[in-house]
């Protein structure tokens, strides 16, 4: 069972030896200014479960630079209604389970994992200290912790770890139904916390675990899970490769195939001491921010193709499109070819592309249409 | 590497090597009335690839009686930003490849494979036999057949075939700039079909081939492929075991986080003859039907505990609710514990149960403030 061989540099050259060629391919498309930025980046993941094994199997084949994963519990046969583990694993630790699987995928990525409890205080501490220093490069901190849990004892140890170091983190999160779910954005100080509106059973500081009942279990699917570990993940490359919108909140309701999003500001009335230190020192950040500019009129747009006004505006000019797609097909009124040539054959396309404009085939479609 | 004994009959017991003890609770939170119906349906999945994999990984852990999978392609590494196939399995066929995988995760699952690629005319008649009679039981027709394609001409092979046989299926698709995808239902006579409103390209009658360029690729994100085929799979789990709202069409734009959904009917003049016919037909079945009853005047509901006139009106009684919790904790106002304890003990939890509303921790604990 042999994998595959290092690679020392990012390529997107198009031969199917290339794990990286569809990746880079973001660039080209002009959706990632520069993907390669990604092996720059370490991923704290806690929790390595329903979500948070296939959130950790998708950044590996995204080429992350660093995963740290924290669990301590045990892969079981029971876990195998859910994405990631196999049954041959039953019985092994899931950190353990999850780093030989994922370094068999992608050994680009560096992998450091924890099996133990975070919430223990000893733990907790040693938990602390690698956010701290467990970076790319030792010493400096996490890019971004991903809390995974199936509890909120877990939540509530992730979201005092945070505040107190200012660290960034999603959180996500499953129903016991099964059938919803939602990612959330924390970024110290400036959107709440999770104590800043905490669940009833937290607030009244109740053992949750008494909670519980023998002989009974919460349903779980693959299809929730997925979905959840899918936008966690989409959101965590957004954040780091800048692009698109971060949601601060999605929700999941798949009774109803319902989405809603929606922000919160933090409280002032935080139980948490660092939550309000952090929201103090966002307030003085923002104050020293220059004042944004008045907003200028928006130049005026001439809608004469329709009669409802509606213009589609085009980015490249017909000229530049024309001279970008090398020699044509003979195709018929609005159709064009679905990729340009690039101009050099070297191993690496040029950072930004003049030669195409990004769009989808039916976006270019609908613009020479237009024209 | 050993994998798990096959199960004879599905159990409800939560006990660690119970792989669907996760699945069967399902029933026990209300979701779903009979789980274990699951085992009863064949799905044909045309297109293993990004969204096809994780596809058939989702329904092989749900417990599917059958799955029927068709592709021609082989593993590459350049397929290794996606979930599912890992690099010691490239040069083999996908089918062979994904075959061997899911069988290791769910010995439960029947699993037919072909290796050819539908659209040839030989393939295209052996695809419509194996649609027609590769059901559960052979000669029986399958129960839903999965477009995981990643082009028009395959996509209007099966639209093709499924008018023909008036068989319910759904496709899906993911943008070639990554960032967004959708799934769709389409129900021959009932909903639009493929050839209703074509894509340009396939309107024109273009040979999309010719569009492609050498040294030059789509771009693909696990998230985004991931998603798609897990809002695919809960589509056609609440589509097969009756529960929630089956989406006729569901977008997905990762950008923005946002997920359009609508419904189309059918073009009249559809360019398929069968379609036409299947419209025909669904008419003629629509009329048949008994006429729906003028609605009954809605019951007027009294709000008296709140300014708004806002009213959460509970399916269970308080009475139920304590009948059905047994010994409870002493917890303080507006807590409940989480699971109530079955009556039984057997391995299977009756079909309905009245002991557990199905509602989650967070709905009751609101109702409990609420009385």
């Amino acid at each position: 069972r042999s994998g595959r061989a290092r690679i020392e540099k990012m390529s997107s050259e198009v031969v199917d030896s290339n794990p990286y060629s569809r990746l880079m391919a973001l660039k080209r498309m002009g959706i990632v200014s520069d993907y390669e930025k990604i092996r720059t980046f370490a991923v704290a993941i806690v929790g390595v479960g329903g979500v948070g094994s296939v959130t950790a199997e998708m950044l590996t084949r995204c080429g992350i630079g660093k995963l740290l994963l924290f669990d301590y519990d045990k892969v079981e046969l029971a876990n195998m209604n859910r994405l990631f583990f196999q049954p041959h694993q039953a019985g092994l630790s899931k950190v353990q389970a999850a780093e030989h699987t994922l370094r068999n995928i992608n050994p680009d990525v560096l992998f450091e994992v924890h099996n133990y409890n975070i919430t223990t205080m000893e733990n907790f501490q040693h938990f602390m200290d690698r956010i701290s220093n467990g970076g790319l490069e030792e010493g400096n901190p996490v890019d971004l912790v991903l809390s995974c849990v199936d509890n909120f004892e877990a939540r509530m140890a992730i979201n005092t770890a945070c505040n107190e170091l200012g660290q960034t983190w999603m959180e996500s999160g499953v129903s016991e139904n099964a059938v919803s779910g939602h990612i959330q954005l924390i970024i110290p100080g400036e959107s709440a916390c999770f104590a800043c509106a905490p669940p009833l059973v937290v607030a009244a500081n109740i053992d949750e675990k008494t909670l519980k009942r023998e002989g009974v279990c919460a349903a779980s699917l693959p299809t929730t899970m997925g979905v959840v570990a899918g936008i966690l993940v989409q959101n965590v490359l957004k954040f780091l490769l800048n692009f698109g919108t971060v949601s601060f909140y999605l929700g999941y309701n798949a009774m109803q195939d319902f989405f809603p999003t929606m922000s919160m500001k933090p409280n002032p009335q935080c139980d948490d001491k660092n939550c309000r230190k952090q929201q103090e020192e966002y307030k003085k950040k923002v104050a020293l921010l220059p004042k944004p500019e008045a907003v200028q009129e928006e130049e005026e747009i001439i809608h004469e193709d329709n009669e409802w006004g509606i213009e589609l505006v085009s980015e490249v000019s017909e000229e530049e499109l024309k001279n970008s797609s090398g020699p044509v097909p003979d195709l018929p009124e609005g159709i064009t070819v679905a990729y340009t040539i690039p101009k050099k054959q070297d191993d690496c396309v040029p950072e930004v592309t003049v030669e195409d404009s990004g769009e989808s085939l039916e976006d270019l479609m609908a613009k020479m249409k237009n024209i």
